[in-house]
């Protein structure tokens, strides 16, 4: 028995966010959109495997030509080829002959790589019966390893280093999957300091979110340094001392500019500084992170990932000993098998993961990797949580479910990541109800 | 008097080079394309600017459809906009509020921002009536500086240092211009050695090149080690030991591997090593350097750049010691002006420029760059060469012109880049005749 892809199908959804200043940072203001994938196959529960990509709304239709362009080779393979050799599957994706040259594993070709790997594996789960998470950490050893492709990470980490990485991974696993069960998964809110947001929502969102009993939150800053000092103020001031405050620059400072913002914002003891430049400067990283492990005595961390380009980017990073904290994001990389790599190669190094969500889906996705990750591989909650944003959870058949700023374990097969078909038809850019007005 | 852009015009054109193994290395094998733009304006003579990104086949559609996602944002602005506020200008396009997403600055996304901005430079030297080389080296130093985008590098370059490089190149200017009309600019060759071609077929083309006055060749390596020692020994036995060996791996190996393999190949005394691992690898890439250097008595540098993405990533090649040649590509950053920062931080590092060529266009484009290079900014010739590829240059109506292993000065107005009509109706694809057969 296999179950062969028969065809691939893409839409493209965008939901109009930008109208009311959600998710608005120092550089993106943008229509929270994904291009979404449908592994359709010849299994006879008529299984789907569903995958995404995010994006910001125009271009949406890029990523999509970019799924497009390689549903030929998807098309008439097994799930049971991608389950023997799952490296040689990816690899016919990342190492593409002609399609690696717009990348090489970067921007719109990896996203679209990202979203159609990701589908495959929830199809894998889905027919497995049970939630992606569960059938990650259940997982041999020797199977997990042989999903991650070492190919230019080997001088980091090595097949043998992850094999013992996943090993020990099995020491405590059921305590700890009975104290996420009871207790749930940490987590913190981005819901209370988006930019484009006035003084007062900012407080009113703040304390609201205070008395849901999150003790968690980040506020975006990069505006003109005033504006983040004062709402920085307004934060604190809502959450007391205790409380942890992120702040998110979005790339927007160069090196030396983040430098001296963090020398002022320091005052409001904030426990990362997010994307304080250019996602790919690895080495303007490690400056800014020493400068700020200086003159804040080590409590404030550097953290980025969200728009890490792949596994060579975090693999730097983390040699550079440029992060504090990891944030993988669930599908701007090739997919779950990539992610995987960075996940191993943060524990190798010592640093947490705190996953990158919000934008459309991406809780619903990274509730997954980080169990995955605290149950199998990093093992303490120490310094982890997810991102949680509450928008447009609705749209999902499986969303996320939270109770007091934590993240309930997902129940269902899969990977959280089928659209609602409702949601599909009203928010498919340009002809579905909504864009057609 | 101002000259709008009143339509882009974007043509999918593709050449079928992988029917003979042209272009064939350790990764890729290509059908070589161009997205090609057209800047349609209402100038009365016509004139349009020509610009494209270089792709390796599929998936060239992906890159046509980002450039059709700018078009909104490029019809109806002048090229008198651009002139004025030339980073405005740029950062419309890659620090769009919604598209940045899909890089940032990097992949699909970013290589059409290149063709566009390519595009507007043709049209600007084609309306100044010189070829674009002029054009930028006679251009006042204020009027350079305002070119380049200095944000993310200023902790390398600053608009000062840029000014101060560029009032130095003025000295000299006419005798190395005199010197570039009569003698021309040095180049390599890289026809000779493909992975695709078979032992006598690299030994026919390596005599032959040879007897045609070229004293610098570059081998592709990163197959079976033995394949490439055997490769390398043809070739420097035919060149002799003064002539200017290159190798090439594009990328495939691990860095510890690189280090083995370049161990055993320096037998050869190959004058550099290019794309030893992954493009984005920027302490990789230092840690091969710094040991080449060791076993070479540092005759042996390493190279790379076709790949890289953007200014960030060569800014930290170059403070990281990685590169000892840098080769800039004309049309995976975002044009011209990426091009000048990338250009403007070798001088300051100290490292010589050595384009990326071949593929479709690529010494059409890149010739103007190193050209400008020299006069204004790097001043000298030692360790300078441009690539040459015998390839596809009939389809320009602007083809690059060589002697005796040098290209010869460009003369006609613009960036060299616009193609002939009959090549882009017959070469579209899928409904040009060549495809559609």
């Amino acid at each position: 028995m296999t179950t062969t892809i028969i065809a691939v199908d893409v839409h493209d959804v965008r939901f109009p966010t930008s109208l009311t200043g959600d998710g608005s940072d120092a550089i993106n203001r943008g229509d929270y959109s994904a291009t979404y994938v449908e592994l359709r196959t010849d299994d006879p529960s008529g299984a789907v495997g569903a995958g995404f990509t995010f994006t910001n709304g125009q271009g949406n239709e890029i990523t999509c030509a970019a799924v497009r362009a390689f549903a030929p080779t998807l098309v008439g393979r097994t799930l049971e080829d991608f389950i023997a050799e799952p490296v040689a599957f990816s690899r016919s994706l990342t190492a593409h002959p002609q399609l690696r040259w717009l990348g090489p594993e970067k921007g719109v070709i990896h996203m679209a790589t990202g979203a159609i790997i990701n589908a495959v594996w929830d199809l894998r789960a889905k027919l497995a019966g049970v939630p992606l998470w569960r059938l990650l950490a259940e997982m041999p050893t020797d199977e997990l390893v042989a999903c991650v492709d070492f190919n230019h990470i080997t001088d980091a980490i090595t097949p043998a280093d992850a094999a013992a990485i996943l090993d020990k991974g099995r020491v405590g696993y059921e305590e700890r999957l009975a104290g996420l069960e009871s207790d749930g998964f940490p987590s913190y809110t981005t819901s209370v300091g988006w930019l484009g947001y006035p003084d007062d929502k900012v407080r009113a969102l703040t304390r609201q979110a205070y008395a849901e009993g999150w003790r968690a939150m980040k506020m975006k800053v990069g505006g003109p340094l005033a504006d983040d000092i004062r709402r920085a103020e307004i934060i604190r001031s809502e959450i007391g001392p205790d409380a942890l405050l992120m702040m998110d620059a979005n790339q927007v400072w160069d090196v030396d500019v983040a430098i001296a913002a963090m020398k002022e914002l320091a005052a409001f003891n904030p426990y990362w500084i997010e994307e304080p430049t250019h996602a790919d400067d690895v080495l303007g990283h490690a400056r800014i992170a020493e400068a700020v492990r200086g003159f804040t005595n080590g409590t404030c961390h550097v953290a980025t990932g969200e728009a890490g380009a792949n596994k060579v980017i975090f693999k730097q990073l983390l040699q550079a000993n440029a992060i504090g904290i990891m944030q993988i994001d669930s599908c701007r990389v090739a997919g779950v098998n990539e992610v995987l790599a960075e996940i191993l190669m943060a524990a190798k190094f010592g640093v947490p993961i705190c996953p990158h969500a919000g934008g459309v889906g991406l809780c619903e996705y990274v509730q997954h990797l980080a169990i995955f990750d605290y149950l199998r591989v990093g093992t303490s909650l120490d310094g982890r949580m997810v991102e949680y944003v509450d928008h447009l959870h609705e749209h999902f058949v499986d969303p996320v479910r939270t109770r007091e700023g934590r993240y309930l374990l997902p129940e269902q097969p899969g990977y959280s990541a089928t659209m609602k078909p409702s949601s599909i038809a009203e928010y498919s850019f340009p002809d579905g109800p909504v864009w057609a007005r």
